[in-house]
């Protein structure tokens, strides 16, 4: 019995490049008020301002060195490598983020740059298949020997899910087939078979690729060679460790060095023995990406039973409210239970990507709100306020609490920034922003058996087949301002199947109707999801009411920098103070327990957003009489405050910014 | 007119070696029943243990290599230089240390040891006078080539400390005629004279240290040495960074910089011009303490104003309430006004130590109580609480609030440590401990005019002249835990003078009587002191009561760590909160606003303390039914709440504690 029986898989390549991207079977357009805003400017905006910075042509910038380091491998110019190691994932994303583009919207100018971009792409790949511009430039003979550092199998894999991307949405094969030999060649060299390497890569990646490239096409070795990698991680003797031992412990980045952390990239112990979420979290999560779909592919238990371990510490114990993961700058990783300081944070933009990676195969997994809750949270929170409103700067730190004279003046937290930054140097967080806003239509919904599971609430158009019928259905959603959102069902022909509704954790009482008639009160729901079976007519109509109230929100006990404090959300957004609507210090300030709050809809702020006024106390700092310090309390006086979705904060210029309130 | 008219200086050298330290012309013995068990700490345990360290014969402990360096350098064996680059400066804090503790009581034996160790280092001298084992042994031929990163003139500076104490305390002017003859040769070496070297040390000491030297030997040109280092630092062009580029921008401590931060050690400006503190807290107190004594000693009004502007903002924005110093373990440094993180704090000891030097000059300078004050908080809370009970284990770090698995998982906090460690690699902070510790008696009383100014309330034994008289003066004081003070004050005959008594800035309303007659309501204090000029005769009794009442201590409104939240203070002594005595996470506890505190006196509690008990609240985590975050709080209840004392902490094993607690 072969190890992947019982998996579905398409065993030819049967394109879809009607201009949707390709899910599970299904089709999905968003059409979205909110979302279709920030997927413009990701088309208007960031593809072709990345193009330009791929190119070196971004006045005021530091080159990328990206395409000159393909010219140069392809043999059109002379020169010297530049960038980072794994420079060429930035041409891999860029042509990604345009290939999901492309499937929203065909643009003929935008696809001749994409295809002389793949056509140089493929001149700089070797005879056997080969593919990246460091070890072609500058260590040509050296290739696979430092795993740890080079990220080689990495920057394949981003290329891998870019030509997966660009097929989908244009059905033209090259990149794909530029691909496809390359991982051949990285299957002829990596494997369990003897005179192959028994390594896998210091960054994760090629993993979750690899599957991509076998749901696509099929091939069974992709899949195969993807779970060697999972397995491989973390056995011993450590493959990582020996090659570093090997290279006189020696690192790329220069200088000896006398300890080599494993957990850093999560081989520190073989992957399903592995229980709390550690080490980098953007490795981390790519990682747990992979493994999830490789549970679900091969139906491998162990694999499963670790995803859930390691989804549950992360979510339920290393989890900022704002979607954000990695409490600690240093190696850009997580540190421990409940440690989520809001000032020192990480919590960086490609984390929280990973971590909607991560969420989206849960889902297809095992239907379960809670990983749509999550994704949600990320989603609104911690991936949308990482990029400023003109499409150009960005954060790579999300922090809950700044204060800017702390972000330049203590080392400590200088990794945070009190304003997003330009797009340059290693400009990892843009482009994955860029791919996975363009490519939101692929998290929205999800299948099982016969019924379709709603996630995310996002306007949009899906077509797939369910209980035999092929069925369109029309989202339209006000959300996150307004809780409604309307499901128009429309099967060719009735048809008796199940429509999932998420109840998000943040709404109060919901009320489902179907054509206009009240479902009774909700008590069982399923996993988090109301589930509706019926015979279904073209044309019915489901309407879902969400209480939108802007409410409290508590941590934990044990998450100790939230002691005694509140954060304030508003649907799926969690909102914070500026000092641009309440003075400095922002410290001062403390919410009233019993207040209520009043929301009101500003459409002046920043592309219109809902405002949050709330009963509050501040000190009046000209009553504090001391010193230092004082044995008199300052006086204290009510203050209304003002708060505002988190993902809009640091658009008004430098000032404090606060998540958690005191109560 | 020469620079230095208007100063008092000895010509001749009078040594006192009566057994009791010398300090501006009174002698002091401490017989205090609180200070004088960590004094006798210091002797039976402190000073041979370090003795013990220094020559490799502590069990299980990394060897210091100390007195083996000068055994080489001495040509009494051969070996290799061993240690830091300031590995000298051990063995000269322990003669310090040695020489306070043989003014205290003689002790054969010590005085023996002490000897021995003398003839070594006179060995290790060179013919020219030049003392350092590292140039003499590691790199000869470099000396001076150096002086940003190798600290040859701090290590001389401990030397000329250690040679003044010891002469003081002994009469023996062997280690003083070895400094001496180093100072000259420094004096050589170093000035505005055409082919001296303009430059200065990287870490300031020297300055302070040819002070005392100039003080006890009257011999002027120390005291010029010493201002001409302070004059020429920070002058442009740059001596240290101009040093640096020569050298190849290469550090002794391995690797090439492109960047020299010169603020680092205070080398940025002219010293004149500085307003800020900034860099290593620990070279700035000790820099500071020198431009106090030499604007005392020069009547240069420049550099007193220059001590005012850099005292205030110290103490005033950049202090923590336990008299600690220096907000961020990057670079052990200052960061910026009100910047006070509880748990990334650095609070160094030697930094607090530093802070009482530089307290007591300024002392000397203009008699005013904000400085004893300050002094009196260093002293009973960072510094005291740096050392355990054992004499054995020291805290660097001195945080105000600790979670130990932070300490250890989270790599921003891994500088704070939950328990006190051994005294081993840099140990710069338990032989600081041990100089201070053995020369209390000089930080008591300073002198003005014929007015005796008592600036700590210690038992002790004054002799000195007032109003042309001999005077004893005998302090009785009960502190920290009772705040009654006696002074018999023993003119050899009736003489009139004044008495100045600092009223500490905790007190309450303070009771004065002199011969048991209560003096009038004390409304008229001079610079914080209640001065009491009279006509005084043999047997006269002060007695000074102040209230010791438990009170709460608030925050500057910009003191951003701190909003919200109380400290708890008992006379001079800050108070914690322990898990030893409440529950984890102490996060979830609170105190009540109005509630009052209760006192008694724990004598089972590590050699007995006065405990605090208030009334509080804490959440009670059973109640907490959400996950990690929740829109239900938690239930609060009522709940007794515990102080110790600050400087008792983590002395009964490892657990959580903070200082300020929310309100």
């Amino acid at each position: 019995m072969s190890q992947f029986e019982g998996t579905k898989v398409r065993t030819t390549v049967q394109p879809d490049h009607s201009g949707h991207s390709d899910q599970g079977g299904h089709r999905v357009s968003v059409q979205d008020e909110f979302w279709g805003r920030y997927i413009r400017l990701v088309q208007e905006t960031v593809i072709p301002y990345q193009y330009e910075a791929l190119h070196d042509r971004v006045a005021g910038a530091e080159p990328s060195h990206a395409i000159a380091n393909f010219e140069i491998a392809a043999g059109r110019r002379q020169g010297k490598f530049g960038g980072m190691v794994f420079q060429d994932s930035d041409v891999a994303k860029w042509l990604e983020a345009t290939g999901y583009s492309l499937s929203i919207r065909r643009d003929p100018e935008l696809e001749r740059q994409a295809d002389e971009v793949i056509d140089l792409v493929g001149e700089a790949q070797q005879a056997d298949g080969y593919l990246n511009t460091y070890f072609t430039v500058k260590e040509p003979g050296k290739r696979w020997t430092n795993l740890q550092d080079c990220h080689e199998l990495y920057c394949a894999g981003h290329f891998i899910e870019a030509a997966v991307a660009y097929y989908e949405a244009t059905g033209k094969d090259k990149l794909l087939s530029i691909m496809r030999r390359m991982a051949d060649h990285i299957d002829s060299v990596f494997g369990p078979e003897e005179g192959k390497l028994k390594g896998y890569d210091g960054h994760q990646e090629i993993e979750l690729a690899l599957v991509k490239l076998y749901r696509l096409t099929g091939e069974e070795k992709y899949l195969k060679l993807s779970l060697f990698f999972i397995d491989q991680r973390g056995q011993e003797p450590n493959f990582l460790r020996q090659e570093w031992e090997s290279r006189g412990r020696v690192t790329h980045w220069g200088g000896q060095t006398d300890h080599i952390d494993m957990a850093y990239n999560q081989s520190h112990i073989p992957v399903r023995e592995q229980t709390v979420a550690v080490g980098h979290s953007v490795r981390a999560v790519y990682m747990y990406t992979a493994m999830a779909d490789l549970a679900r592919l091969t139906g491998d238990e162990a694999l499963r039973e670790a995803c859930l371990r390691l989804w549950s510490n992360m979510t339920e114990r290393q989890m900022y409210i704002t979607g954000g993961i990695g409490s600690t700058h240093h190696g850009e990783a997580f540190t421990f239970d409940y440690d989520l300081p809001n000032d020192t944070v990480y919590a960086e933009t490609c984390a929280s990507i990973g971590l909607i990676f991560f969420a989206r195969r849960m889902l297809e997994l095992t239907p379960n709100a809670h990983y749509a809750d999550v994704m949600e949270r990320a989603l609104y929170n911690n991936v949308l306020g990482s990029m400023a409103q003109d499409g150009k700067h960005y954060f790579y730190v999300n922090p809950l609490e700044v204060w800017p004279q702390a972000c330049t003046c203590n080392p400590g937290k200088q990794h945070v920034k009190a304003q997003r930054q330009g797009w340059f140097g290693c400009a990892c967080c843009p482009p994955n922003v860029a791919r996975l806003l363009s490519s939101l239509n692929q998290y929205i919904y999800t299948e099982h058996s016969d019924t379709l599971y709603t996630n995310l609430y996002i306007g949009s158009e899906l077509r797939t087949t369910l209980g035999g019928k092929e069925v369109k259905v029309t989202q339209s959603s006000k959300l996150p301002w307004e809780g409604i959102v309307t499901l128009k069902v429309d099967p060719a022909e009735a048809g008796v199947f199940g429509i999932a509704l998420r109840i998000p954790s943040w709404s109060g009482k919901v009320r489902i109707s179907v054509n206009g008639e009240l479902l009774p009160a909700l008590d069982a729901l399923e996993q988090g999801y109301a589930v509706i079976r019926r015979e279904w007519q073209p044309g019915d109509i489901v309407e879902l009411m969400l209480p939108m109230e802007a409410h409290r929100v508590y941590a934990h006990p044990e998450l100790r920098a939230n002691a005694g404090k509140t954060a304030i959300q508003y649907g799926p957004l969690v909102y914070c103070l500026e000092s641009a609507d309440n003075r400095e210090p922002l410290s001062s300030v403390s919410l009233s327990k019993e207040g209520t709050f009043t929301e009101f809809y500003d459409e002046d702020l920043l592309g219109g957003a809902v405002v949050i006024r709330a009963a509050g106390c501040r000190v009046k700092e000209q009553s504090w009489s001391g010193g230092l310090y004082s044995t008199t309390r300052a006086v204290v006086q009510p203050v209304e405050v003002t708060a505002i979705p988190y993902y809009l904060w640091g658009n008004r210029g430098s000032g404090e910014m606060k998540v958690w309130i005191p109560e």
